[in-house]
């Protein structure tokens, strides 16, 4: 087979699997972007509430700093902006979101409960330096309010 | 082949493929957490970046509530505590880091080209609702912070 007929197919092939991979995720640049943004403030959620959640349960011993430090982490990023993430079309229907079409109906309800969990990550580092009992009363409504958001506009994790 | 035997060659092979994956890595879990967590915070560095680079170059028209939500968004990145991100043994030696082992090298001068960043995105943030002549002369030293720190302490993406 000629080199060129090869290259045709090769390139052929390349673009089918580009269109596919498209087609799987179903997203515009715009949708893929606040995608990912959303769920990097989630992973650094996690980050910060792993470190507390640790402390909490004994697993590491407490450290005042890292504490406070975690905490007025949580609390820098419940006060982001989120108007850019909530894109019209990037709902759990698509790939690669677990985010339910629930925030989109009610989305004030979600803008509530994104409020809720700002006014406990704000309370948090307020006492999360002051020892363990002060951290482990405030961190209670953070996880409440994390628990609540998931539960009502999260699909689980399966 | 009876069932079994089938089922332990499976779990063998599953076993394989993740000790291949974490030999790929390199990481622990508490090292891969943290590269994780400091290229989120990078991503929502560059979703906020990209909106008001797109009104400075005039891609999209200058819209003064966005401009301010997303200047005050990397002002809220910029004020994370970055104590946890930089683990001994996560530098571009390891596969999925392009972290200089300059970082670790010169942690003074890293910790102040952050702090040049905050400073930077904090003046951004009390004028980027203020008219786009406002926030292009404000977003020159937000650029230049992320270009100089970029330069010294991160690898280039080729």
């Amino acid at each position: 087979m000629p080199i060129r007929k090869l290259t045709m197919i090769a390139t052929a092939a390349a673009l089918t699997a580009a269109s596919l991979a498209y087609a799987g995720s179903h997203l515009t640049q715009t949708q893929q972007r606040a995608v990912d943004a959303r769920q990097s403030q989630m992973q650094l959620n996690g980050f910060n509430i792993g470190a507390l959640g640790a402390m909490v349960q004994e697993r590491i011993p407490y450290d005042a700093e890292a504490a406070a430090a975690a905490a007025a982490n949580l609390a820098a990023l419940a006060s982001i902006d989120q108007t850019r993430y909530w894109v019209e079309g990037t709902d759990s229907s698509v790939e690669g979101t677990r985010a339910k079409p629930e925030i989109w109906a009610d989305m004030a309800g979600f803008t509530a409960a994104n409020a809720a969990l700002a006014e406990a990550t704000t309370d948090l580092a307020a006492v999360a330096g002051d020892g363990l009992d002060a951290m482990k009363a405030a961190f209670g409504p953070v996880g409440k309010a994390c628990a609540v958001c998931h539960e009502v506009y999260r699909v689980p994790n399966n």
